[in-house]
C-alpha cells in the first residue's frame, strides 16, 4: 500500500517557526488568564458521541468527526444508521466539554471556578483558505459567579492579553440578550419571530439598516413593527447614553437590573482597561449561540475586518448535565485569526534564544569530539542554543540551511585543527 | 436524551494542579531540547487510516480510533467490513506521523532536521490503573544524520532533561540491533528465527537466564546453539569490555564499526554528561518495535520499575513515504510515567506565583468596586495572581476552598468600609 505524504484533507502539518510563534502565544495567554486567576484545565479531545449532540452545539453538531465502535460494541451487520456505529466523537468546542467536566468534577472544585483551556478542536467544515478542520480554541470561563464582576474580569483579562500582543485600537461590542429581546417584544414581534428577527438584524454590519428593513419586510413583518424597531436603532448611541435609552423606553418589558449591569460593567471596564481599545454598547449584536442567556460580548478590530474573539453568559447549560442550573459566562478568542494576524504582520516573539551551529569534520577523532561537546555544553549551559551538525559534502549549501533555521553564528571545527 | 458527566472510557478529565506539573513540565522539555537544537513541530491528530495500518505500529495498529467517513464517502449499505467505513484515525504514536511530515515537507526542512514532538496519543487498550487511552508523548528524533552524533546528542539531551527534573541514579541501557542478531546468527540460530528468539530474550529481566533458557529449549531451539547463546550473555560486561568482547567473538558475523560506534557512543555520553546517571552496555536489550535497524536504547529507574523511554535508529521508515532511505535516530520519554513519578514524590514546581484573593461583599458600590479592580491590577502588575470573587454566605467554607486552591493570602472588602 502507498503511503500519503499529505496531511488529511483540512488538516496540516506545522513547521518550527509556526510551533515557535504558537507556543509563544501559548504562553503568554497562561500567564495573563493566570494573573486573573484562571487555571488551565483539560478535557480529553474525545467526548461521548450523546453530548455532542445534544443541540448545544447549533450548526457544529452537522461537522462532528464521528469514531467508530470498536470490538463486539460495532455490530456492522446490525447497523441500520451511523448512529448505531459510533459511541463518541472529537469535540467540535470547549464549551460543551467544559460543562460536563464541571458536572462530573463538582465536588473538587470551588465555588467560584475559573477555567482556562487552549485546546484543539475539530469541525468537519468544507476545507478553504486559511480555516482547517483542526484548530485550537482559547476559552476562559468563570461558573458559579451570577454577578457581573465575572464579565468585566473576563473582558479586562481578554483585553490585556491583546494588548500584550501589540493589539491596539480595538473594539469591544457588548449587548445582553434580555435587551435584544425585549426589543424585539417592544416593537411587536411575536416571541417565535425573535430567533428570524435575530438572524436579519445580525446582518447590519453588511447589508446596513436599510438593508435590514427591506429583508424584514419581504419576510412578512408587519411595517409598524420593523419601523418600531428600527427607528430605536437609530437612535442608540454607542455609549452609557444608548442603555439608559433603552432602560427608558423598554421599561415595560426590560427589568431595570439587566440595563444597570450593563451600564456598570461598561463604566468599570472602561475605567480600569489596561489595553488601548474602546468598550461600546452594540444593541444589534446577536451570537449565534442559542445557550446565551445574558450579556453577549464580541471583539472587532479593524485590521481584521471581523470578530476575533467573543462570548456571553449561558446560565443554563450547566444545569442540562447537573440539573442544577449555575451561572457561568465565558469568553473565546480566536487562537488561530490571532496567529494569522500576528503572522501577516511579521511579529517578531521578544527574548529568543541566541542559536549557534557546531559544524564538525566527519570521523572526527576520539579526543577532539569530545572538547566540541565540552563546548557545546558550556554554551547550553551559558543561556545558547546549540546544535551539533556533522559537515556534508555541499557545505555552502547546509550553512545556507542553518541560517535560515536562523543559527547565524555557525563554528566550524575540523579534525585535528 | 440524558448527558453523561464522566469522561469517556479509558480518558480523563485534568484539574487545574495536574495539568499545571504538566504544563511546567512540557515548557522545561521544551527549553531543554531546544537548547539542544531540537524544534517543535506539529502533525495533526487525524491521520490517514492507511498510514497508521502500514505495519509500522507493530501491535498498536490494533488500537486504533478509527474515524468514520462524512457525506457522499459513507456508503453505510455497501459496506463489507470496518475498512469500507473509515478513511481516517487518531495517531497511536508520533513516529509514523513524524515519517510523513518529514517526506511531505522535506524541501522546506534543513538537511539535518532536529525535532521534537509533544502531542496526544490515543490507543484503545483495556482501560486498567495509571493507563489512558488518551496520553502524551514526548519524542526528539534526528533525520538525516547517518553518524552517532545523533545518538549522543539524544542520550544527552533527555538526560539532561531527567537531571532536572532531579531524577537521579537511573540506568540508560543500549544495545545495537546489529549486535543483536549477530549474537543469535554465530550462536546457529536461523535468522527466520530471530524474533521468536528476542521475545524470549527480552524477558530476561523478569525470568532470569535460567527462565530463557527453559523457554528456548521448550520452544525447540538445539541445545548446543542455546548453551552457546547464553554463554555469552553470562560473559558479556556491561561496561567498553563488554562491547569489545563482542567485537572479538563475533567478528566473523558483524561489522567492526557497529562495536566502534557503540564504544565511542558510552565513553562519550559517559565523559560529557551532566546528570547523574549510568550509561551501560547490555546485549539482552531488544525493545519491541520492527522498524529499529541499528542502535536501541532505553531508560530504567529504579525507582519505577521499569523503563522511563527508550528509542533507537530506524534508517528504514522514511524511505517508505520517499522511497529513499533517511538515517532516523529518535528518543521518546515516557510523559506520563515521568508525571506519575513527580505526583508521587510530591513534585514542588519552583517558582509559582503567589497568589491573592480579594473576597469582595455582594453589591459593592461603583466607586468602591472600582478602588477594588485597580487594585488588582496593580498587585497583577507587581507579579501576583489576583482573584476577584463575590462572597458567598457561607464565607468560612468559600476561604477554606480558595485555601486549597493555593490562596494563602485572603483580603476582604466590605462595602463602606
Amino acid at each position: 500500500m502507498t503511503l500519503k505524504k499529505k496531511a488529511v484533507t483540512g488538516m496540516k502539518d506545522m513547521l518550527p517557526a509556526e510551533v515557535q510563534l504558537r507556543d509563544y502565544v501559548i504562553a503568554l495567554i497562561n500567564q495573563t488568564y493566570s494573573k486573573f486567576g484562571f487555571s488551565r484545565i483539560e478535557t480529553p479531545c474525545v467526548e461521548h458521541i450523546g453530548n455532542l449532540s445534544s443541540k448545544q452545539g447549533g450548526d457544529n453538531e452537522k461537522l462532528i468527526f464521528k469514531i467508530l465502535k470498536r470490538g463486539e460494541k460495532l455490530k456492522l451487520d446490525q447497523a441500520q444508521s451511523e448512529d448505531d456505529l459510533v459511541d463518541t466523537g472529537l469535540r467540535y468546542d470547549l464549551t460543551v466539554p467544559l460543562a460536563r467536566f464541571y458536572s462530573n468534577n463538582i465536588s473538587e472544585l470551588p465555588s467560584v471556578f475559573k477555567a482556562l483551556q487552549i485546546a484543539n478542536v475539530w469541525r468537519a467544515d468544507r476545507p478553504q483558505r486559511g480555516r482547517y478542520r483542526q484548530f485550537m480554541q482559547c476559552d476562559i470561563d468563570i461558573l458559579g459567579e451570577a454577578s457581573n464582576i465575572a464579565e468585566m474580569e473576563l473582558i479586562l483579562a481578554t483585553t490585556s492579553l491583546l494588548g500584550k500582543l501589540d493589539f491596539k485600537n480595538f473594539t469591544v461590542r457588548i449587548n445582553d440578550r434580555k435587551i435584544l429581546k425585549a426589543m424585539a417584544a417592544y416593537s411587536g414581534f411575536a416571541s417565535e419571530d425573535f430567533d428570524k428577527v435575530f438572524i436579519i438584524l445580525d446582518k447590519m454590519d453588511k447589508i446596513g439598516i436599510e438593508g435590514v428593513e427591506k429583508e424584514l419586510i419581504s419576510e412578512g413583518f408587519a411595517r409598524e413593527n420593523v419601523d418600531t424597531y428600527l427607528k430605536m436603532f437609530s437612535e442608540i448611541t454607542g455609549d452609557i447614553e444608548g442603555v439608559r435609552y433603552c432602560r427608558e423606553k423598554l421599561i415595560d418589558v426590560l427589568n431595570d437590573e439587566t440595563a444597570e449591569d450593563l451600564e456598570r460593567i461598561i463604566t468599570r471596564v472602561d475605567a480600569v482597561k489596561e489595553a488601548d481599545f474602546k468598550i461600546v454598547f452594540d444593541p444589534t449584536l446577536v451570537r449565534g449561540m442559542s445557550y446565551y442567556t445574558g450579556t453577549i460580548f464580541e471583539i472587532a478590530m479593524d485590521e481584521f475586518g471581523g470578530s476575533v474573539g467573543g462570548g456571553g453568559r449561558y446560565d443554563g447549560m450547566i444545569g442540562k448535565f447537573t440539573g442544577n442550573d449555575v451561572p457561568a459566562c465565558g469568553f473565546s478568542i480566536g487562537f488561530e485569526r490571532i496567529i494569522l494576524l500576528l503572522t501577516e504582520r511579521g511579529y517578531e516573539i521578544p527574548g529568543k534564544c541566541e542559536k549557534i551551529a557546531f559544524l564538525i569534520e566527519k570521523d572526527m577523532p576520539d579526543a577532539q569530539l569530545l572538547e566540541v561537546l565540552e563546548e557545546a555544553k558550556n554554551k547550553r549551559d551559558a543561556g545558547f542554543q546549540v546544535s551539533i551538525v556533522v559537515m556534508k559534502k555541499n557545505k555552502k549549501f547546509q550553512k545556507e540551511q542553518l541560517q535560515a533555521e536562523g543559527y547565524e553564528d555557525i563554528k566550524e571545527f575540523f579534525v585535528g585543527v
